[in-house]
């Protein structure tokens, strides 16, 4: 079954507002088997809304809605739908009393507003879906072979409909299809080349199907497989993503969707070592990277943030002789910084990240972008050279990734970091 | 002008990903006068795609795609859009070199992947929009009285490219009526609380539309009207933001859509005074926040993440009995952690943050969620504490917030931090 979600409402056609319903719908359908083959944003006029559901009902089997069945007179996807599928509307008088009722609990000493009742017309034939959460029941309509269901757009009404009264009827449309997918993570290419690396694969597995996401500072792969059977998807998926391994050598990272900062968590709780950061253009970019993940106080042990010079020298010890002569953007200030962190802290590693984030502060010698990494450990330290293209925020993102991966790299290949 | 905005990527039918093009292009098109009425999010599939161009095309007058113009199998929307509109594609020899210029620029020594020869691909009669952040140019085509503008999809490179390229060319159909708005940041305020206080307004001025958009960590409020009279739509809206800001009181941070971190930076360089911060459960955030405002090298000094207890005595002096007999989290370390960075560093304020982000580490006297904040000046320090509801990224991001807040009100309210 291929399904279609419409969101229905005029300031989701604003700058400022976006449809998230359709995330929770789309992995709800996706666990039942159904696929979503288009979703659209709709606003409250008749017109665009009428071709909008008439579309729908072309390309896709199921179609859901959000919005719109609220008391005003810019809730019209009710009536909308109603005369797309010329179905008479009549007031449901059940509705009616439980809206009243809702009113008096909720409210008491207010009487349900006349508008109200406006939420108690059901199209001939349609199902009312009660909800739990809110006034506005959810519809089911069906038509030529089609399902037409229509939810509020509140998101805590909208799910708990859905879980409530949608999931266990579609159930029986359940189809014994589903998707299987793994999200492999890659650093360290562009996109372009991920792809030369592993499109040869595709001819040989034409069941499966892989998007390519660039998702700055990496790139996802997304191999995936319809299959009613669970245990043969997943062993397709184990040999697709093996070869996509070989491909794409120490670039991947992960191939369970973690972050990178994550992978160099596990793997720096595997080799009972820790880490101390001391960043300058990345600003506590890195820093906060690596303690944003649960548990990530056994490992890092701390970070210094020093822009000035003098800071450098007083929170990590960078010899002042050695910023004078060098500059702070140097490979022998990122060795410093790394070396002095270290030496600070007690860690097992630590990394020094200074660089030019712009966009002031370039010259012709030293561009914007221009960044230098240095990982140090009990045998002192060694560094990388960067030229990251980009604004501020680019810049900085990819230079605390390189930080990340050069760590990563430290554990992953002995010859890299500890030769 | 009406205009309809398609989204295209099979990713962005994925219970994972949304598509955040739009609220770009809605912005810039409203600006122009050009209303968008409808906004489709549509896969790889041809059928689908094809299907989806040809109804906007009904709808609208203007289409403006984003995605499928890179340069894999998957990216069909240049060849989809030509064969909608009856046009061949040929190479165009100009793109073809400016691709192979940028892999030579980035990536010295590499040749293009054939692969990319696909992104210089133009449907006849096309007018090529030069992307300046990228290989794949955007296009421009007129057909039947209808424009549809190929951007892709990458944001940093469909910005660039609609800024250089889309609008002066979509100068000539602006129309009389354009949208006027504003947007104002709260911090410390519920969503139901800022509706309570602003939403009396609505009826004095019921020409003006206000969304409101609950933007962790903040509230934004966006008052809007659309007007053919520039002077006039301004003088009401100043008006109105007058009144909210009245009725928000101190919550109000800016009205013109700046960070937090963006005006505490303009108030610290006013104020010629400088910052610096030792962070524990906010992990480097704060100060990434705080660099992440270009030249915020002129008012930032330093940063200091301590986890464990031994370095926020060996980093910033925390006496160690106070640890052992306070607790890492309490008022007394958050105030000396304040007034420790600030005399290593120099600064004109430290800030110290101490808390538990979680998931673990809470206990029942001690929950995850608490937080306390030291602010220090030359006479000394003082604190506040918080109770942050959510999960650890929640607990960080409104902990670097608070902290942000409270150097922002130091230099707003002399009585609240100076006295």
């Amino acid at each position: 079954m291929r399904a279609e979600i419409i969101a229905v409402g005029s300031e989701l056609l604003t700058p400022f507002r976006l449809d998230t319903n359709s995330l929770f719908l789309t992995s709800q359908l996706n666990q039942l088997g159904i696929r979503v083959i288009h979703k659209a944003v709709v606003g409250d006029g008749p017109d665009e809304m009428r071709s909008s559901f008439r579309h729908a009902l072309d390309r896709a089997e199921l179609v859901v809605s959000s919005g719109g069945l609220g008391p005003t007179d810019d809730d019209r996807t009710r009536q909308t739908v109603a005369e797309l599928l010329g179905r008479k509307l009549h007031t449901d008088p059940h509705i009616l009393q439980y809206i009243k009722q809702r009113f008096q609990r909720f409210r008491p000493g207010r009487v349900m507003p006349e508008i109200n009742a406006r939420q108690a017309l059901v199209p001939e034939g349609a199902t009312v879906l009660p909800n739990p959460k809110g006034t506005a029941p959810g519809l089911w309509l069906e038509a030529n072979g089609h399902i037409v269901i229509l939810l509020p757009g509140v998101p805590a009404e909208l799910q708990a409909l859905f879980e409530a009264e949608v999931k266990p009827r579609l159930a029986r449309f359940a189809e014994p299809m589903r998707l299987f997918t793994r999200e492999l993570r890659i650093t360290g290419l562009p996109e372009s080349e991920v792809e030369t690396r592993v499109s040869p694969l595709y001819a040989l597995y034409p069941n499966t199907e892989t998007t390519i996401l660039a998702s700055p500072p990496g790139i996802q792969l997304h191999p995936s497989v319809w299959s009613d059977d669970a245990g043969k998807a997943e062993r397709l998926l184990d040999e697709i993503v093996d070869r996509m391994a070989l491909a794409l050598g120490e670039h991947l990272f992960s191939t369970r969707g973690e972050a990178l900062e994550e992978v160099v968590g596990r793997i720096l709780t595997e080799n009972r070592a820790t880490i101390a950061v001391a960043e300058s253009c990345t600003g506590g970019l890195l820093a906060e990277r690596l303690t944003n993940v649960p548990g990530s106080s056994i490992y890092f042990l701390g970070g210094v943030v020093c822009y000035s010079n003098d800071l450098k020298t007083r929170l990590v010890d960078v010899p002042p002789a050695l910023l004078e002569s060098k500059g702070a953007v140097s490979p022998e200030v990122a060795m410093a910084l790394a070396e002095g962190i270290r030496k600070r802290t007690g860690a097992t590693i630590g990394i020094g990240v200074t660089g030019i984030a712009g966009p002031g502060g370039g010259s012709p010698e030293k561009p914007v972008g221009l960044a230098y990494i240095g990982i140090a450990d009990e045998r002192g330290p060694r560094q990388k050279e960067f030229r990251f293209v980009g604004d501020r925020d680019r810049i900085r993102l990819f230079a605390s990734q390189s930080a990340l991966d050069m760590a990563r790299r430290y554990f992953l290949l002995p010859s890299y970091g500890r030769s």
